[in-house]
């Protein structure tokens, strides 16, 4: 399509919370928000239209790890080695560094269907733990690499202060994550200032171990928690949970609903471990489910009660946290396989009679992001920001796939890439595959992830 | 690359059983075979040169109906609905329509890395169950397929007589995969014939419910079951392992091991819901165990034992079966997966310390799909069938990767396609992501399915 075709366009079809709606005909205008257009012949036809899903949990600089921890090292191998390796690759990574990475993380999930992402982001000083001369300095990468690369962001600063549920000190290596409270809300306030359409920031909690509960009544008290989303890491592993029961009395997200006002601002990251009562008290919380399944998967945390949740109506949506694959297909489609897989059952996903799976998941995971990442939730209609992507009508995998089976069949069937076009706060961000400034920012990631590569040998 | 270099290369890293060999020359000669070559300057280097993966289990037709069951039907959504849907589906497919699906099916394969298929192949018959003119006719349609898209093929044409345990007859929609043991002999003669470089043909029971105890104890005694892979769809379900206790007195596998010469030739299909004891004897008898880690996920069956497997040293490979996913990459990973997820621990496949699980996947996988294949089970050294990929070093997800971590790059990180080029028996049938004929095997795929979906509605 042309340029100036760029911001008028007829949807062959495009997807609402309703389902599929045939030509329509939308604007963009200056503020990147849709409108609607007049018909007219002779414009640009997008066959398929959905949002944009929001990814809504991400270590950016973990993406440069991936695949470098697929190698038995000990016996016990589990998520407790994989995170020594993790801190030893982090204290390598400073502004440059995290810029460089984020860009080229940003850039791929824009391909694959992204178009926000909530930055769960902890590495605020240098790796000694002395903080940087502007002490938002990782945190402006994040931003300026979200701006290059054209999706929308909403960083949420962490607040780490202890190494464990005991109050223990943060060790050596996690110096470089830590703040007392009065820095945080510092830090908090000076992010602030940069918010803009793309831009939102909330706050988050690492975890409960990290967070003594005096400092968590503090900043969960002051002013800049309101209107906000608030994360957290819960759940995601047994030992935690034991920790919290032997210190706390109470398991994680039992102990975090009976101690925090918990509503429709928080994202419980994980909630990998669940009684029947927490899931049912976490879905009429109203807050989100952050679920990471191929993370999940790669540190064998283990499953999400999927049925349970769904039965008493919770909010999900998903994120790609340590980015060893980027796909909000992949995330989704194994999302369902492993309740498949435990089951015996298939379509759990789906509630009503004749529902599609894809159709579900790709509704609930869009709900559930735009909710954590402080967005409106509603559909692709004038007033909403133009976030969406456009599916290749011309991949075999889409052939003889109508309204009914193209959800389906996206999340579904195949690897190939099917997403061709993305629009991001009214910008076309990529076109026909390509993103827009993907070999310059590919370059510099090249540059950044060798030279580290060398540093290490 | 051009032509006249095309058959004569330098592997920048070349892989073999024992790792990595790094600036490896060699020449393609007339048969398709590697043969070492002299060192030159200036030819086409190949930066990471891999053994193709051969696909063990494959329904070729069921490629064009991914994505059409993500839906929910009745309460029971399970693995015996969605057979309905797609006996439904295969009513409609005669051997024009199996071509083309096919011939799509293996550009995508071959795409994905995959150099070699078995196809598991019953729907033998007019829909009516009344043979073809030719008996062989939906064979030829794969065997052409397969040429047309350069992919080896190893054809095993099914027996299937009954319709249950209790040796019911075929119902209406499955009259079409029927013969008598002498019809199947017939077949498997005629088949024979056509053998080539490129074609093996086995032979494959459909299950033990599929199949007469006589009637297996027939086809195994001819001298068409010597020296040829044997295939069956084995354990996939439940239903299965209950009604073979329950007339037949043992599990499946425990059965078959107790009733057949169970060796190497053999591939047993899902194995999924085995015992301890039934685990270790299928690992010590030499049989392959087929795994569909993807289709295995969307139609609920179960995950394979593979810790207990591995430790018996079982030989294993992989296959898409029903195509909803066409990837090694997929199968892989979720192989692994899956044991991740249940076990709480990391790098199930790799038995020894430091060992990458990426080369131990695809150094199994790889293994028992050649065995599974009739193929030799021999490196890329002189003497082998030329059947390799290349992987893309400009991708950014192998950037700054070294032959320590690329594999395990390859299988666990991102989302993207790595795979640039394809050689099989010694022609390139991709090359810079492009299979040599896509464009007219899709344009074709289309028109076919679209004629179908016509005729659905």
């Amino acid at each position: 399509m042309n340029d100036k075709a760029a911001n008028e366009f007829t949807a062959g079809h495009i997807w609402r919370t309703d389902g599929w709606h045939a030509d329509v005909h939308l604007l963009v205008d200056e503020q990147g928000c849709l409108r609607d257009g007049p018909s007219r012949r002779g414009e640009p036809l997008l066959p398929w239209v959905l949002p944009g899903m929001p990814n809504l949990h991400s270590h950016a600089f973990q993406r440069a790890m991936a695949g470098l921890t697929e190698r038995r090292g000990k016996a016990d191998d589990n998520f407790w080695s994989w995170r020594e390796t993790m801190y030893a690759f982090a204290a390598a990574i400073g502004p440059d560094e995290l810029k460089a990475i984020a860009g080229q993380l940003y850039v791929e999930m824009l391909k694959a269907g992204y178009t926000r992402v909530c930055e769960f982001h902890y590495l605020h000083h240098q790796p000694d733990g002395t903080p940087y001369d502007r002490p938002e300095a990782m945190s402006l990468a994040l931003i300026e690499a979200a701006r290059e690369a054209g999706i929308g962001l909403t960083l949420l600063p962490v607040l780490y202060i202890s190494g464990g549920f005991d109050g223990r000190p943060l060790n050596p290596r996690q110096r470089r994550f830590g703040h007392d409270v009065a820095g945080y809300l510092r830090l908090l306030e000076e992010l602030r200032r940069h918010e803009s359409d793309d831009l939102r920031v909330g706050m988050a909690l690492h975890s409960l171990r990290a967070v003594p509960v005096p400092a968590m009544r503090e900043v969960l008290a002051n002013d800049l928690a309101k209107d906000r989303p608030i994360h957290i890491h819960i759940a995601e592993q047994l030992g935690e949970v034991q920790d919290c029961l032997a210190i706390r009395g109470a398991r994680p997200v039992e102990w975090l609903l009976d101690n925090a006002e918990v509503d429709a601002r928080w994202c419980l990251v994980h909630a990998t471990h669940l009684t029947a009562d927490e899931t049912v008290r976490l879905a009429r919380s109203g807050a989100v489910a952050g679920l990471c399944p191929t993370t999940e998967a790669n540190l064998g945390d283990g499953l999400f009660r999927l049925a349970d949740f769904l039965d008493a109506k919770g909010v999900l949506g998903i994120g790609s946290d340590s980015h060893i694959s980027v796909s909000p297909v992949e995330e989704l489609r194994w999302l369902e396989y492993g309740q498949r897989l435990t089951t015996r059952h298939r379509n759990v996903a789906a509630r009503g009679a004749a529902e599609s799976v894809g159709e579900t998941l790709w509704r609930m995971a869009r709900h559930g992001g735009a909710q954590a990442s402080g967005l409106p939730l509603g559909d692709l209609c004038a007033g909403a920001r133009a976030d969406l992507i456009v599916l290749d009508p011309h991949s075999p995998l889409l052939a003889a796939r109508d309204s009914r089976s193209v959800l389906d069949s996206f999340l579904f069937a195949g690897n190939t890439p099917l997403v061709r076009d993305v629009m991001c706060g009214g910008r076309w961000v990529v076109r026909d595959f390509h993103h827009r400034d993907e070999a310059a920012i590919a370059a510099r990631y090249r540059q950044v992830v060798e030279r580290l590569a060398g540093n290490r040998e």
